[in-house]
């Protein structure tokens, strides 16, 4: 998607910025794990705080981090003084999230003016194990800081 | 969808169980408000450890909730012994989640043998103000216990 | 969605014109059946042009209609000048979509001032019967003309 | 997704008997282009019959394909005796449909027992060019034959 190498600085100074401003990631326990230009991954290491019913993580930290990621991505492309909002996404939950961490990788397919899109994965590893547990699409629109 | 007119005890048991086994809704301090047939819906009070970087609701905390409550509906049509699991879902976040409250309205469109499907809505509660925040659309699948 | 009681005589040519101009309608055999404001409705009579291998009706006809209802939904409140895209959809198949023809309904759920979203159904009707055999939900951006 | 190097030549023989009983498919003027295990693709040349109001290729058309190529992608993967519906999908329209025809590519992201995932692509193609015009992913659902 693009023929940048690395994401600015000041980018990248600001997109840890929103995660570190956002409580949720925080109370959810998620990092920050890899930028570059069109792609963001967030880790999530496992608490029992996470689970569903069985034990595994919910979908609804899956869809957490899937989205926040998605964003990531999409700001890595943008020109600074532009902002992100997610406008829809949808996730299949493809197998079991049963792993020490899940790993939510981001890519944007398509990055246009006003609107972006991102495919969007997660992962549940566990020792050498990687195993899709969640693929989705989403879609972003930029909106202009004010 | 449904000609009962009250979820079975049974089943409102099993319900409350799941939820309350449920380690991320605990821990994000979500609440079961309602169940009747083919509906369920789930509460969210405000706290800052579920917010996004502008401090409004993220996105993750209302598709946490979103999802759960799918579930929960789609259940309150099965026979005991039957479980459920997402297959996939789509959201659209549709305004600010901003307020004292989120709260999660599914409702199954369509109940087969194996998927069922649900509307989802997610509201955000202000005083007497009620404003859609999301709305989205989510296929389950039916699982025999083991 | 909206306090007008009728589409404005100027939007509803437009869109006629609009339909009229799309060759794949016409090829199908589509008819444009209502127009609300928020809401749009497309009609499509039974041909053997328009099956998949066991005779119902088609998914991609039945998707056709209902992305083309949405948009002239979502056009049905919007100023004259201004064109629209689907930007995308997401349906579910829920059941067999055999009938005399296909109803396709969008109605509008959020009208943005550059994003809406609208909600599709599409109904089979024979005889006194009408069956629910697809819903969606669709987000469209809003273009001025040039 | 699969070990196998080329989709055995009963289930080929019944993809292409499908394929010729669905009247909407001919009806566009679709083709199926390419079978794989794991991957189908169907290629839709450009007519006026296809259009929106805008002369491009009309979404109903791209929709109509990339749903059909999913459904074949799936069966590729199948054992005799199954059959295929789809559950539902969802496609973002990412740049106008222009050019000489179109070419829906669709690929398994995950084959279960019941359930099906698939990524679907479709790009125009104008002389040289080839452009990603729609991405979206699929659910399908197996079903055995009676």
């Amino acid at each position: 998607m693009s023929k940048q190498t690395s994401v600015a600085p000041a980018i990248v100074q600001r997109i840890k910025e929103s995660f570190a401003a956002q409580g949720l990631m925080r109370h959810l326990g998620a990092e920050l794990a890899e930028l570059q230009p069109g792609k963001a991954s967030i880790r999530l290491p496992y608490r029992e705080e996470l689970t569903q019913h069985m034990g595994f993580f919910h979908a609804g930290a899956t869809s957490a981090i899937a989205d926040a990621a998605g964003g990531y991505a999409g700001i890595t492309l943008f020109p600074q003084g532009s902002s992100i909002l997610t406008v829809e996404y949808k996730l299949n939950l493809v197998a079991p999230a049963k792993g020490e961490w899940l790993e939510a990788v981001a890519k944007v397919i398509r990055s246009g003016r006003t609107l972006t899109v991102c495919q969007l994965e997660v992962f549940a590893v566990q020792d050498e194990d990687k195993t899709l547990v969640a693929v989705g699409q989403q879609t972003l629109i930029r909106v202009e800081d004010s």
